[in-house]
Parts: C-alpha cells; structure tokens; sequence
C-alpha cells in the first residue's frame, strides 16, 4: 500500500518525503521504489543524507540497484563519492559494461570541468544519413536518454558539425539528406572548459543543452541545463554567504554545530580585529583621555570604513562572477571607482562637518572627523576594489574579500587614521 | 559589407557589438539588420539602452521592425515600457491582429505573475487527434513557435490535459490515439502564479516549460527556462547587492552617478547610526575620560555585533528566497538560532575573557567585556533572525533587513549594552 502512494509521485516529491524519515525507514522505502525510480530519488536527496545511506549498502546493491539505472553524469557523481575501496567494488558490480565504461571515461576529468559535469547520454546523427534513417537511429538512441533536447550532427570520425532540431526532422520529408537541414553553426564546450564558462555560453545563448567536444572536436558528451542551474545557484549562495560572513555550504535546516562551525571563522577574524583595534585605541590611550569626544566617533569611523569597504568589493566580486574578465578593463575600473569614492566620501565628509559643528561646536574634533572619515571612505573603497581584483588575478576566490574580511582591515587601518588624523589636530593646531 | 558581417552572428553576439556603438551608429545598424534579427538583438540589450534608443524611433517602425517580429512575451514586455501615447500608437500600428491581441491580453496579467511571463506562443493538440493529425497540426504551429519543447494536450474546451514529447509522438506509430500517448502527470501554474513559485516548480521537476492555466484550466500560455533563469537571476543578485549595501541595481559599467546614488542610502543609514552611537557615547563620557580602557573595546563590540547580526539574518533570508515559507516553523527557527547563537555567544565570551585576563589584567575591565559581548552576540542574532520573518510576514523584501541595516542597528545597541555593563562594574563593585 505504500508503494501504491509513492508509484505515481515524482521523484523530487518522494525526495521531500524522505527527508522526514530516519534511516531504516528511508532504507524500507527505497527498497520498494523499482530501480529507474529509486535510482532518481537518490539523485534529488540532499548530498550529505545520500552519502550516509550509501555508506550502509552493500556494494552490489549501489550498483544493481541505483548506479546501473542512472544517468552516466549521475553515476559518476555518485562513484566518486565513495571510499577509494568501496568504488571499485561497485564499479566491479555493475552489469551493463557500457554503463561501467562511461562511468570510467566520466571519472577522468576534473571535477569542475565540462568534462566532469557531462552526461555521455545523447543523441547524434551522421551527416550522410536520411531524414528516413535517423528517425530509425534516433529511435534506437532514444531509449537511453530521458530528454532528447537536440539531435548533434557528427561526421564519419564523430566530430561534431551541427546540430538538429526534432522540429525540422518532422516537418520535413523523409527522403531529405542531413546536409541541407542542420544548422552548422553550433555552439560547444571542450571538455576542460570551467563549468563557470559552460554556464555561461548557455546563459547568453538561451541553451537547454551544450555538446562537449574533445581537442580535435569529437562530439564526447553533452551538458543539460538542469544541472547547469543547479552549479549556478549553489555558487551565488555560496557567495551570498561569503558576504555574510558565514564559511561552507549551510542551510537553515543542517544540524546547530554545524551552523556553528560555519560562522566561527569569520566571528573569529572579527574578534581578532577587535582586539587589534583595541591595541590600535591603546596607543591613543593620553588622547582618548584627553579629549574624550574623540572616542564617541569610533563607531562612525568603524561602520562608514566598513560599509564602503564591503560595497566596493561586493561590486567586483559581482562583476567577476558575471563574467567580466576582462584584465584591461582592471585599470579604469580602479579609476572609475576611485572617481565614485571620492565623490561619495566628500558628500558624507561634508555631511558629518555639517552636523559636528553646528551640533558639537569644537572646531578641532570637528575638522578631525570629517577629514579623516574622507580619507577612510576612499581608502576603504579603493582596498576593497583592489583585494578581490588582486585575489582573483592569482586565482583565489575573490568571494573571500567580501563581508567580514573587508570590514575588519577597514576597521583597524580607520582606527589609524582617525586617532593620527586627530592627534595632528589636537597637538599641534 | 557590414550587413554581411553582421548576418551570421548570433544576437546575442551583435547586443554586445552594439554596446560599443552610440545612438546614430546603432540605429544605422538597426536598420540594415532584417525584421527578426534586428527584434532578437533588441531583446538581449540592456534594458535601459533599449529604452533610450525607442524613444528616438517613430511608433510605426517600432511596430513594423520590432513588435510584430517577437515572441508575445517581449513584446508585452517592450509594449508595456512605452510611455502611454506611445503604447497606444504602437499598438495600433501592429498589422499583424493576432499579435496585437495577444500583447492586450498578456498586459492584462500582473508583471511578476505567470501571466505576466508567459507568452502565448506553444504547440498544444487536441486529445481526440490521432500522431498522424497531431504532426501535421505541429507543422502548422511550429512556424510560430521558436523551440517547441514540449506538445500539450487539451480537451475540447481547451482545457490542458496532458504533456506530450516529440520524442514520443516520432517513436509511435501514426495512426495511435493521443490518450494512449500522452502524460496526464502535468505540471502546470494558474497566470495568477507570483514568478518566484514558478521558478521554484520550473528548478524542483527541471522543467524547460511550463504551461500557465487559468482558474478553470484553460492553457493559456507558457513560461520557458530561459525568461525564468533571467528572473532568478536578477533576484539573486538584487539580494546580494542589498546585502552588501547598495540599492537598486547596479552593474560595474553603470555610470559613476548611478554607483553613487546606490550606494548613498545605506551609507547615509551608517552616517545616521554613527551619529547616534556618538550620542550614546556621550552618555558615558565620564565613565569614558574615567577608565579609557572601556573605549578601547567599542569596535570589537560594534563588529561583533554586526558580524553575528548579518550572519543570522542573511540565513533567514536565504532559507526564504529558496522557497521555505513554512510558518510553522518559524518558532523552531527562532529556537534553534538562539540554541546556535548561545553556544557561540559563550566560546567568544570565554576567548575574550582569557584575552583580557592574561593580557590586560583589570578585572573589572575583562568581566564587562566578557559579559556584554555575550549578551551583544546573543541580542544581536536573535534580532538578525526575527527582523526578516517579520518583514517577510509584512510582505516586505526580507532582504531590506541584511548588511548595513542590521548592523547600524546592533552597532548601536550594543553600545548601550556595553556601556550599561561597563557603568555596573566601574560603579558599584
Ligand atoms: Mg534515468
Ligand atoms: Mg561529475
Ligand atoms: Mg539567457
Ligand atoms: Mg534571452
Ligand atoms: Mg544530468
Ligand atoms: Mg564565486
Ligand atoms: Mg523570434
Ligand atoms: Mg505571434
Ligand atoms: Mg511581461
Ligand atoms: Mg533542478
Ligand atoms: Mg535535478
Ligand atoms: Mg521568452
Ligand atoms: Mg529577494
């Protein structure tokens, strides 16, 4: 009876449900699904439930039961998440020699790579052949591939020469030759494009699905766009939570040491800044005491450095991400922003000299305010363009610079400049 | 000979020409290009160009060059940005009726509903057909439809029964009936759909299209992956840059001005918060010029706080852009954040305490530390949770509660904490 209510549910339903049970019940579940369904439902639960239930499944079991049924994309996914040992027991196991291979050949490129992310299922056509007989072949192919999306045209040695849409095989007679049908001019990928890269050919070009070629064009695989926005949305998040200040992949649901671990690096680089500031305040120790007003605009000082800081490299880290790569650009970028800081730092500069005297009336504490929270808003935006700018250019997720890194150098170099700035006022004027 | 250059390339490919060209070069260019074209690449340039160079061009050729050209849903789209003279002219304008009606129609449809989305153009055949009827129908539609994707099925009343793919429809025999074939399993949304559900049901089944329906069921429409992914991905980066404090939405190559007038709002919030935490500062000034150490420690906790604050709030706000809008679990969050932010409150509580009690010595100094920092931290993350539920409940953005906002607010706040707890110990112990 149970597995009458779940027959006629989607897999990504089934899924949900899933996550509601505990394992030995999950395990039930899965053992009643048929094995193309079992097989999709492991693909939509949650990474971190799936590596924990495959941990508890006999070799043969992965692979007669879900790896044999799967996409080769899927499989290989799933195979390379498993223990050194584990994987080649299951490779071992599974029946259908192409499957295995596919797997094999899917296994050797970078995980990240267009190659790493490609499913072998396609269908392709050879150029000499007739409406009539790729009908037939398509046929045959179609089995083995859930959605058809494009038909790819190959010549003799299966390099890619175009590609073919089902709507122009129907609607033309049967006897028509590939040649004059196909659309040569088709976009692909080689297999070590960055999936950043292959995102974003799909993107402009409104593809449902990419072909993969290798060095001398041979058509080796394809990329479909569901798996595409899957690699997209998880890196914005990963970016939003960059900015945030929160380190791996989180949700709201995980477990609370895990929210926990996620957000101490950066709680810990904060505190370390805080005492650095407060070490940075300790040489202004006679001042502060001095001239206690001083002290009140800290928090000004720290929250406008920050703000700016966290605004200019979330732009860049934005613009590298969309794929602006372009390192000419780099320059007048630096320029353009420097013309932003400037204006915007002498607006706010003005604005707080506005309100200090009028409202506070010391004149030293006055000009001390404004001039150094000018020069902290334009140095605070010219580092945070710069960091992400310089990490990227060595290849290091420009990502880091967002959020609390930013926010605290901004902090403790504003804290100099603010106490110098006033110590030059208070001394020597 | 430019027209010949231009012929091949993608549109795409000429939007990013034409963004290197001024007014005169690109109307030039429009002009040589033939009807579809020239109405693909309108499409793919930046809104606010598109926008600037319609303005210029008389409502007739506007019509004839553009509108009857596009899909239903650009056009509506461009049709609805008009200013209200010109939009009437156009449309009058519009030889092509069923065009034009179909625009009227979709403009009657809220903007970010799936009406609003949606285009008109699609395949759909009747349930009573047989393949044979069915693929000479297909033909007759396709000429309208640029990728079909999927067949739908519909009942006499044009009620959608049913999903059917081309793959399908080549594999089976001519003379098979239609109910034999098709899937009655349909994922549909109502035109009264907002756009993010849509594209939440699009992600979770990974559908290319998606039928829009009407209360009774009438197919009325249907939304494709690319209009949906474009959707997604502005939201994304609309949250992104909220978080990160800039308004509106802004893109690196934007004019200066506009840079400016998106970041001025959310540094004006951190001049405001500034000026107030100065006040609050100078409610302790003789705690301050007494024990200066105290001041030492304000951008500690002021980026405490903040960190802590944009962390929590950032998760909530995450988990509701990804669709968890369930209710009732509102509380279970609200308690697990406060489980999270305890534990964390107490290890930074501690590190800080053994800090100061190793390095600075003063007792009284390192237990108000210690102290308000866990309540900072714990006030602040509480607060960073329950601020966007509540405006999401409000049906404001959530979003507009992330970055600068939630950390002017805890800067200031924990101020008062702080000084509060300082006052206590300096005081009376
Ligand atoms: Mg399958
Ligand atoms: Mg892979
Ligand atoms: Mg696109
Ligand atoms: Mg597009
Ligand atoms: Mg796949
Ligand atoms: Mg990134
Ligand atoms: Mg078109
Ligand atoms: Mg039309
Ligand atoms: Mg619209
Ligand atoms: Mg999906
Ligand atoms: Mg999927
Ligand atoms: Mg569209
Ligand atoms: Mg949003």
């Amino acid at each position: 009876e149970l597995k009458a209510t779940m027959e006629p549910l989607h897999p990504a339903d089934i899924a949900e449900v899933m996550d509601d049970l505990n394992m030995d019940e999950a395990k039930y579940l899965y053992l009643l699904l048929d094995g193309e369904k079992a097989s999709d439902v492991l693909i939509e639960i949650p990474e971190h439930d799936r590596k924990r239930f495959l941990k508890v499944l006999p070799p043969e079991l992965i692979a007669s039961k879900f790896i044999e049924y799967m996409d080769s994309d899927d499989a290989a996914d799933i195979v390379a998440d498993l223990d050194e040992d584990l994987k080649q027991e299951v490779l071992k196991e599974i029946e259908d020699t192409e499957q295995a291979g596919d797997i094999v050949d899917l296994l050797e490129y970078e995980e990240d790579s267009a190659g790493g992310i490609m499913a072998k299922e396609l269908v392709s056509v050879n150029e000499n052949w007739t409406v009539a007989t790729c009908l037939k072949e398509i046929s045959k192919q179609a089995e083995e591939v859930d959605e058809i999306y494009y038909i790819y045209v190959t010549d003799d040695q299966q390099r890619l020469k175009g590609v073919l849409s089902l709507k122009k095989l129907i609607l033309n007679p049967t006897n028509t030759r590939i040649p004059n049908l196909y659309d040569a001019d088709v976009k692909s990928v080689r297999t070590s494009a960055r999936q950043e890269e292959v995102a974003e050919i799909m993107d402009k070009y409104d593809l449902v699905a990419i072909p993969v070629v290798d060095d001398i064009g041979r058509l080796k695989g394809r990329i479909t766009f569901d798996d595409v926005i899957d690699f997209v949305r998880e890196e914005a998040e990963r970016d939003y939570q960059m900015v945030s200040g929160i380190t791996g992949d989180v949700e709201p649901d995980d477990k609370p040491w895990e929210l926990i671990r996620a957000r101490f690096p950066w709680l810990l680089i904060g505190l370390i800044g805080g005492i650095m500031g407060a070490l940075v305040l300790g040489n202004y120790e006679s001042e502060i005491s001095r001239v206690t007003e001083l002290a009140f605009f800290i928090p000004l000082i720290a929250a406008m450095a920050g703000n700016v800081g966290v605004q200019s490299s979330s732009i860049v880290v934005q613009s590298i991400a969309s794929g602006v790569r372009d390192v000419s650009t780099t320059g007048k970028r630096l320029l353009k922003e420097l013309l932003v800081s400037f204006v915007t730092a002498a607006i706010f500069a003005v604005l707080i000299f506005l309100y200090n005297y009028f409202v506070q009336g010391d004149i030293n504490l006055t000009l001390s305010v404004s001039i150094s929270l000018f020069i902290v808003m334009l140095y605070a935006s010219f580092f945070g363009t710069l960091i992400p700018l310089v990490l990227n250019k060595f290849k290091v997720d420009p990502a880091l610079a967002t959020g609390p890194f930013i926010t605290t150098m901004n902090d403790i170099l504003g804290l100099f400049i603010y106490f110098g700035v006033g110590k030059m006022f208070f001394d020597f004027l």
